[in-house]
């Protein structure tokens, strides 16, 4: 589609879906630039045939088209942009900024309002679909914001995208759909965690429920991805425990704001905070069942 | 299989899982016999084949080599096994009985000990899938119980089930599967409710994010097939909200049982009990929603 393109994008972030993304880009034919503090990371993009790659975006900032903003929350976002030598004074003005971190909807309102003094324009665009979706190209994107901001971000959104959900015009659309995605995610991990340790204390063979439950009505897509680590008895991170601890806290800030009651989300939270405070929060997010005490699970192959 | 079988079968309770249980047996070349108190259930299996249709079994009771009992819950179950002319005494030693329905661990060990009592052998045998699974034939059986019942009982389980599970030996181990699976199943419709309702409240059209989640990793089998009845504004019953009320309540003293302390799983189980109690309980399990007020839920087209 971009045979001869001199559209040139950064990436901010080259976490496990940043760098996805960054790659998803290369492969498009796009000019791709990538940001990280990490000198592997950096190292890992140039090699996949970034333009460049840097700590800071200030001597490529002029000649892009468009950023994607992939770093964990909103603090990152705002200390990307509006920070120290940030980047909204840096880039040319119409340059479309594509923020894909999961924030709150109050943030994305209050970041578009500072991009739009800089002459910048917004796209309110959380991605889902974990790393294997975006190495593929193949993120979710539910966005909000102008035509505008769609039009300009077109090839990102080709590069990175398997589908796109046009939320609406109004900042704030797109995060908000976000959080109510992962209140269902949270929840989901959570209750895989309940029912798996109520199976254990049951003396039922885990990797039996596993089974029974990924072919009958009670299976998420959660509960299948996340639920093997259980069997397998393999905590090493994917998704953190404290992602989930910032993702649900999102969930009840919003649900706060709108006077709305969150019966199970809330609860959800609360675990996955007790999981954290009990040093797990580097974890998986499956380690949300080790808030059951007295309950034997799986331990890795080799392991005691 | 079984192309010129003399095995007889009697399903009592011919509800969506019952009848299409019965008429997979008939479908299967099985001698299959109808018990329901409904005469237009009796006279549809009828017309589907079967040998003979009756409010009650007395008639060939001695000439069945098996039971598959599909009734509400164990009161029932006991009703027709152990009340007046109940079925267990009319039965001829080493008929084995399949019981299907969703009970406690406790009430199966007790039910299996009483059929003992009068030489009749149990598989403890909730199944799992819906009306449509049953039609085909295509259940899934997560079964527990002696090599002998699961012997005598395979005409019947190739009939009806699409998978069937072995748990073990030991009757109740099926019953406990079964509940730990509607523990996901019922927190996982709640947490659609909660999610969609919040959606409303936040001005998202709903149709949009059911179309997000269930193209992203929030997604469940259950927010699938149920939160297109909040979409459509259609409550016609498929499975009732006071349904849950009781498999919650089986959770909760299934874990009660166990000195387990149940998060997610008491919540929703306070949110179909508050449902039911509005007024919902024989709506489909999806009117769980409608416990949050001051949010625009979807009519039924044409409805206002």
């Amino acid at each position: 589609m971009t045979t001869h393109s001199s559209y040139s994008v950064a990436i901010v972030g080259l976490g496990a879906m940043g760098m996805g993304a960054a790659k998803s880009c290369i492969r498009a034919g796009l000019d791709t630039y990538g940001i990280d503090l990490n000198p592997q990371a950096l190292e890992e993009l140039k090699q996949a045939g970034a333009k460049a790659v840097a700590t800071s975006a200030v001597d490529f900032a002029q000649i892009l088209d468009a950023v994607l903003l992939l770093v964990v929350n909103a603090q990152q976002v705002k200390a990307v942009l509006f920070g120290e030598n940030g980047l909204a004074s840096q880039l040319k003005a119409g340059t479309a900024v594509m923020v894909s971190s999961t924030i709150s909807a109050q943030d994305a309102q209050q970041i578009s309002q500072k991009l739009t003094e800089f002459g910048l324009i917004m796209l309110d665009a959380p991605v889902s679909g974990g790393a294997a979706k975006a190495a593929n190209g193949e993120m979710t994107v539910m966005a909000s914001g102008s035509e505008q901001a769609f039009d300009k971000l077109q090839p990102v959104l080709s590069a990175v995208a398997g589908k796109v959900y046009n939320i609406g015009q109004d900042i704030g659309l797109g995060a908000t759909v976000k959080i109510i995605h992962q209140l269902l995610a949270g929840v989901h991990i959570a209750a895989g965690a309940e029912a798996m340790a109520l199976a254990a204390k049951a003396g039922i063979p885990l990797d039996l429920m596993y089974d029974v439950v990924t072919h009958a009505a009670g299976n998420s897509w959660m509960f299948e991805n996340r639920m093997k680590h259980v069997v397998e008895g393999d905590y090493t991170p994917l998704s953190m425990v404290d992602i989930f601890v910032k993702d649900l806290g999102l969930v009840n800030d919003t649900a706060k704001a709108l006077h709305f009651p969150l019966h199970l989300a809330s609860t959800a939270y609360a675990m996955f905070t007790q999981a954290s405070n009990a040093g797990y929060g580097k974890q998986d997010d499956s380690a949300v069942i080790k808030i059951f005490s007295g309950v034997n699970l799986p331990s890795k192959q080799g392991e005691k």
